[in-house]
């Protein structure tokens, strides 16, 4: 699962302005990018009046709208997924997640904090904290970067999030669930799954393998 | 693989206003519905100035937007995606896919005609043609529906493509390309993953086991 950090920090205080700096810095140095964000109320993501829109309002599971540069899918769940499960079903081609929000996870957190807005930053840190964005001096026990120095946070979190978590080639996925493959078990079951699959028609050259079990489906 | 099934017809024909009434008749028969719609052009799904929206201009990969009731997905590609890689990819858990578009592809084919606005149906009728709903009588070699007949048409697709392709256990994609598994060969490889993955943490009751490698990934 490729590594996820998250932007917390009072209303208004910047955190969207910040990504739009900071993702174009990391995209530059060659990294994919992904990104979360996470909403509490029915979303409207799609336009009014769009076919998908419409196919969707019309009781559609799953609409997508596909074009030879990009992909839009949107699609009912059945439960808010934890992020663990979209990251594993949808960023497998990713380098870094950030997510807006997810406050009250166990994800790493940076905080964006603008003093000329609010007296304190959020009052509950905790040891998730890794870093403080800001326009005033941190706190002395976290690193701190101003608000404009976006080469210095890409620094920081192309060392302490990329680079020591490079894309796994297998990654395994049960029940919605990352689980983790030590360095013996990655490779016993990628060989075993490349061999199985390997004389079957289609699957020569296999750059990529995915393979999806539903026990509760049909026979 | 779900089936698929592509509705084409003239410019204003009304194939979108057909499937506002057919998805929600298959809906109500207990079906999922999928849809994709093709697009030439670089796309606008999402709403310009909202924080997704912004992660994807600033040059994310792949943006998110997660609720407790849906899931938005934006990302890029490399290049049009096949319908077979789509449909692989993310129309696992659907019992048909309707297409709006994708005419010259082999896929079964239903054509909305309206006599009151032109004159003829297209003229490049071939046997990947498998209906007509139209306001006229149709082709006399071709099963042929009313506009205003959703049950009847919904009677037709439940027949000829939901029931006789029910969802499969295992689906393999290979470079993208789901990859057909016989009855002997579906078995063997779903019952060794399973074998090779239950004694892993928290794979004990797999529901589903999603299993993605990329030879191109690090070690």
């Amino acid at each position: 699962m490729p590594p996820v950090i998250s932007f917390i920090g009072k209303p208004d205080s910047g955190k969207t302005t910040l990504l739009e700096k900071l993702i174009p810095e990391l995209h530059r140095r060659g990294y994919r990018i992904g990104t979360i964000k996470h909403h509490v109320h029915t979303f409207e993501m799609d336009k009014p009046g769009k076919d998908t829109w419409r196919h969707k309002q019309a009781g559609a599971s799953t609409v997508a709208l596909s074009s030879p540069t990009g992909l839009g899918i949107i699609r009912d769940v059945p439960e808010d997924l934890t992020i663990e499960e979209l990251i594993g079903r949808y960023y497998g081609d990713i380098d870094l997640v950030i997510t807006e929000g997810y406050k009250r996870l166990g994800l790493p957190k940076i905080e964006v904090f603008r003093s000329a807005l609010h007296a304190e930053p959020l009052p509950d840190r905790d040891e998730t904290w890794v870093a403080m964005v800001s326009d005033a001096a941190g706190p002395a026990d976290l690193p701190g970067f101003c608000l404009d120095d976006v080469a210095g946070l890409a620094d920081f979190l192309e060392e302490r999030f990329i680079k020591p978590f490079p894309r796994q080639k297998t990654s395994l996925l049960v029940n919605g669930q990352p689980v983790y493959l030590n360095a013996f078990v990655e490779s016993f079951i990628r060989q075993a799954i490349t061999g199985m699959t390997c004389s079957l028609k289609g699957c020569q050259n296999p750059e990529e393998i995915i393979i999806t079990i539903r026990q509760g489906a049909a026979e």
